[in-house]
This record gives structure tokens, C-alpha cells and sequence, in this order.
């Protein structure tokens, strides 16, 4: 039987009073008052590679609700520069073998895994039995049984779990899905979305590596236009259909390098993707029965840009993307705010993913999904 | 024996003075002679729908090289309002039942059919007969094999034939043209176009019996999308696949309503386009190697707008695009310019139009195609 740990704490207090109300004891109390204290959570990144180095990172600057703790590294010379550049108490970092031991670490209340996307489900699995709240970097993982898992171990551990969907924070995402919600311009009819880039270089980089990537470009950028289609309509696709196109097959061996997907919606609406490691794209544009609007680009790391049929441009502030995220989940366990990238999300973008490559594997055929409202964040 | 008309010589003048050299006799030097002191040729509109309506006629009163001569009408209430309206003298007006004596009407020298899409064949060809020149409006025809008896009924005639395709004459077209095969931005490896606007009107309008329209969404707005495909990338493609969407069947009962499709061309170019008589949509864009290009809007009836990667807007003064259509074709016949439409160009269209309905009844097959350069002009 586990104990109960100052995670459990952390996990029922976002439920609010009430919770805190229903619990008791010195030992909780002496949590709680730690915890205001210090009122930033924080976070051990596990992988240091250049998501972490030039986004996490630098965004763990401008949080303000969690904040760098703590490092976790396969690679010893990272270590002390990290520690340097961003004042890292050794007894914060960790190595791939020792990883576990972080269970004993009060410093840090959040692991957030950037490893390669095979490795997702071990060590989110790996965290949560160490009692820590989890964000599982995007894609959730290489398989439906893979993310059901990682829901299962935080669940079973009481911590939060949460993918790194930065957009699901981001001002201009919010934006639209307001319009949808709205009706702001009527019904969604027709739903287009690109994510791509023009991938040239290292062969070896794990992305190409089916092993280590679980798949090309559906893993990756495909996974963009999965959600902003789902957002660009507001509800989940009860079908899909897919396609795949190879034209540098010496480049991309193993992976995927272009793919089309088409959905069908309850609502009536339909939407078309398309996600490449061999061409440019990044753009949501949603044609509805009054007028339209469009993010373009819709999910690079910013400014975000976009127009409607008004007449308007969409602007806010420029804020980054993943600092915005980390608070958001870090208010969801501190303040019991929704939880707005849930595992639910990542499961349900992995369904579709699978269905489209089984669609792919079947010639095109279209794969009916039966998906409800799961991962639905209004 | 078809007696040598002037039809045939206008045929030949195109070619030039080595033409007008081989050819001797007193008729033929009046007719030159006739043809070059008329400047302008005369053009009879079959059909007095919108399009001609509202369209064709201005557009007629831009044109520098022809002009609206005469009109073919199965309403006889129609005849009186052109010919008021157009100044057309009543020896130029026409009925469905007549329209062959037109043959006799040196004043005609082009025959412009506007009438739904099943109807485009039968007239074209009665206009071959007749010794005219011959326009035929997009879609070309409702089959392929249509399109074969509209091409060798014109051949046969020794009369010009052209597509009503308006945006091949268009210069924000031929800018994109450019683009391409000047690798303005490197090779084009993705292309996206929309065509469609929500048809909410008559439910008795000609376009949703498909008896008339020969099919929907595809046969109507559908060939924008595979004509910007094709000119967005430059070549013909290799191999398509489709699929149909259909959520107001009580609207739409005989024709589609939405369909996508993915074209490979040899380029390594891939792209998909999205049709729809129940979603707008109005773009090209064209991901490149080295950046961009864009038309949004892509193909209405204009101010076409559009964008490149280096941040310039494309942009010319904005004329009538039929009247620029009309003149090339004219220009063509007096003056042998290229035929920038020709009836090559929308047969390969009806080729790929009945090949996406094929792969849309095999469940999303893909299907190759083997087009060669058919109807791709320079």
C-alpha cells in the first residue's frame, strides 16, 4: 500500500476546500502551509534536447506558478551547465538510472518528460510512481495502449497528468474555439489544417527512427493539425480517412514523410489535413456558414497570426506558448482549474492517429471512430 | 464534301502569312480582306442564363477583338431585352431548333456555349457543324468520351475550340504560371486548393439535377480546384484518390455535395483540394522548397488577391477576366497566339473528374493517371 504523500496532497487539493475540508491531520496541515509558502511547483525536465533547451527552458523563466527545479539527463556534460546556467541544486538533478529515486525529492512536484516519443510511457509511468505530476510531452506516446497505460499509473498514484499541448493555452487557440463555441460566424461547414516543415536535416536524428519516433509525420506535426481540427470545430471526428505520399524515400526510410487525412464530424462539419516532413504548412482555416476565420501561422511557436471574415485581425499579446501551459497546469493542481491538455486528449489524438494510419494500410479506406466528447475541452 | 468557308480560312489565317500565301483566289482574298476591316469577331452567346447574363455580355463590351454579335435562347420573352439591351440585329438571334442555320451567318464567327453541363456537347458539336469556332464553357462536357466527340467534331470542322476556362487568362494565373517554371520558389512540393460556396437557392436549379449537371460540387466548382492543382504545380498528376462528404442529402438528392481529393504528380509535388456546393472556399497556395505563393481569393470573378513568402502582393489591375478570356481566344484565331484553353485541357479535366469519381465508389482507391502533358500550355 502506498503512502500518502505530500503528492496526494497536492492531487486532491485542486479539487478545493472541500477536499481539504474532508482531510486531516498535522501532517497535512504541514503540507499545506508548505506548499503556500512556496506557491511555485517545481519542475524537473527529463531529456535535454533542444525542445528543453530553447523553449522549456527558457519559458520555466516566465512562469509564474512553477518554476526550473530540477534536471534529468542521459548525458553527464549537460549537467553542469544546466546547474550553472540555471542555479540547479545538484541534489536536482538526475541521470536515466537514478531517475526513480526522485521520489524522495520535495523540490519537485512536476516531471515533465521530452524524451523521444517511445520513451514517453516509461518514464511518465517512471514518475508517476514517483509520486510526481506528470506532463507528457506530445505526441502522448507511440500507441493507444501506451497512453492508456500512462493515464492508468497517474491514476493509480493520484498525481495530474497533463501532454504538452501548448496551444491548448494559447490566446489565439482560445480565440477560435470561442468563435465555435459562439456560432460567432455561424455553423462550421469546412475545416482546413496544415502542419509541416521541410525536414533536411541529420538522418539520424531519432525523429527519422520508427523505434524511437513511432512514426513521421503524423507523430509529429500531424498531431497539430489532428487538435486544430478538432478545435476548428468544436466537437471529434467520427471518421477519418487517410493517405500517405513517399518522394524522398532515401531520406525518410522509416517514417512517415507526407500524409492527408479527411474527418467527418457529428456537427455536419468536414475537415481536411495534411502534415509533411517534406513541406511547409501551418494553418487552421475554418469556412463556416456566415463568414470564416483562420490562424495562419496556427501553431509555430509564435506570434500566432489571424483574420476572420469581420474584417478583423486576431492579436493578443505575444506570450510564450509553453510558459503559458506550465501554469496552466500547474494553476490545475494548485487551484483546481480545468485541466486543459488532459491524458484523455492525448489518448483520443492517438486513436485517431492509429485509424489513420490503419486507413492508410487499408488502401484509404474510411475508419469510423467512436470517440464521444473524450478529451473535449470546452 | 464540306465546301471551304470562311471558317476554314479563319482556321488557317491563325497560322500566320505563310497560311494566307498558300491559299489564292478572289473569295479568299475578300474574305482576308473582309476580316481584316471587320477586326472584331463576332461572337453568339447559346444560353442566357446568369452567367451570360451577367458576365459574358459586359465582359463582351471590353473585349477588343470580338464582340457580341448574336444570342441562341430557348425563351423567346429573352430575345426582345438583348436586342434592345445589345443593339443585335434580329437575323443574329437564334432558338434551340434554328441554331443550325447559323451556319449560313457570316456575322458569327464564334459560338459561345453557356448551357448546363449535359447540353455542352450537343451544341458544341451542331456549332462545329455550323462552320463556327467553338467555346465551350466549363465543365467541357459530363464524360470523357463527350469531350473526344466534341474535339474531333472541331478538328473535323477545321474550326477553333476552346474552354470557358476564364482563369487561364487571368494574369494573377499567369503569375503563379511563372512562379513555378521559373522556380521563383524552388520546386513546389505541396499545393492546397479550395473551390466551393454554399448553394442554399433553388432546390430546382439545373446544378443539382445531375441529368443537366452531369454531377455537383466536383463537375461545378471542383474543376478550379483541379485547374490550380495542376497550374500550382506545374505538371499533370500521376495518381488521385477522393472521397464524398454528404450531410444535406434532402438538399443535395442527386449530386455531391463536398468531395477531397489528393493528386501525386512526377514532380514529387503532392496535393489535395477540397470542392463543395456546401462550404466556401476560394484558395490556392503552393509550399515550396525556398517559400510561398498564394491566391486567396484564387478564382472568382475577381479582384483575385494574392501573397509570396517575400512579402510581396501580387497584384495587377483588375479587368474583366471573360473579356480576357474572349480576346485570347479571338486573338488565337486572327492572330495564332496559343490557344490558352484548349478542348485538350478540359478533357484532361473530365479524364481526372471521372477518375475522382471512380476512386470515391472504390472506397478511396487511389487511381493512377497517365496524362502526359495533355492540355498543359506554357
Amino acid at each position: 500500500m502506498k503512502l500518502f504523500s505530500r503528492r496526494d496532497f497536492s492531487a486532491t487539493m485542486g479539487k478545493g476546500i472541500t477536499a481539504t475540508a474532508l482531510l486531516g491531520g498535522t501532517s497535512l496541515a504541514c503540507a499545506n502551509s508548505t506548499k503556500q509558502d512556496k506557491k511555485k511547483l517545481g519542475i524537473a525536465l527529463v531529456g535535454l534536447g533542444s525542445y528543453s533547451t530553447y523553449q522549456l527552458a527558457p519559458s520555466l523563466q516566465d512562469t509564474e506558478h512553477c518554476y526550473l527545479a530540477g534536471i534529468v539527463t542521459g548525458t553527464p556534460e549537460k549537467e553542469k551547465v544546466w546547474q550553472d546556467k540555471y542555479d540547479i541544486p545538484s541534489k536536482n538533478i538526475y541521470n536515466y538510472e537514478n531517475f526513480d529515486t526522485i521520489a524522495k525529492n520535495d523540490a519537485i512536484d512536476i516531471v515533465y518528460v521530452v524524451l523521444p516519443n517511445s520513451m514517453h510511457a516509461d518514464f511518465s509511468i517512471r514518475a508517476a510512481g514517483a509520486g510526481k505530476h506528470v506532463i507528457c510531452e506530445k505526441p502522448m506516446a507511440i500507441s493507444v495502449e501506451e497512453c492508456d497505460a500512462i493515464i492508468k499509473a497517474c491514476k493509480e498514484a493520484g498525481v495530474k497528468l497533463s501532454v504538452g499541448y501548448r496551444m491548448q493555452s494559447d490566446p489565439y487557440t482560445k480565440e477560435v474555439k470561442k468563435y465555435v463555441a459562439e456560432k460567432t460566424f455561424g455553423d462550421v461547414h469546412f475545416v482546413s489544417s496544415d502542419a509541416g516543415y521541410i525536414s533536411r536535416g541529420n538522418p539520424n536524428q531519432w525523429r527519422l527512427n520508427k523505434k524511437l519516433s513511432g512514426g513521421g509525420a503524423l507523430m509529429n506535426m500531424g498531431v497539430y493539425s489532428i487538435q486544430t481540427s478538432i478545435y476548428g470545430c468544436g466537437s471529434n471526428p467520427s471518421s477519418v480517412s487517410a493517405q500517405e505520399f513517399s518522394t524522398r524515400p532515401e531520406y525518410f526510410k522509416e517514417t512517415d514523410e507526407t500524409i492527408t487525412a479527411q474527418f467527418e464530424f457529428p456537427t455536419g462539419a468536414v475537415a481536411h489535413m495534411m502534415t509533411s516532413h517534406n513541406a511547409n504548412g501551418n494553418r487552421l482555416k475554418s469556412h463556416c456558414s456566415k463568414g470564416w476565420f483562420e490562424l495562419e501561422p496556427a501553431h509555430s511557436y509564435g506570434p500566432i497570426s489571424g483574420r476572420t471574415s469581420n474584417g478583423n485581425v486576431i492579436s493578443f499579446p505575444h506570450k510564450r506558448q509553453q510558459a503559458l501551459q506550465m501554469d496552466d497546469f500547474a494553476k490545475h493542481i494548485l487551484l483546481g482549474t480545468p485541466n486543459v491538455a488532459p491524458g484523455e486528449m492525448g489518448k483520443r489524438d492517438m486513436i485517431i492517429v492509429e485509424a489513420i494510419y490503419r486507413s492508410i494500410a487499408e488502401g484509404g479506406k474510411k475508419q469510423m471512430l467512436d470517440l464521444g466528447n473524450m478529451g473535449i475541452v470546452p
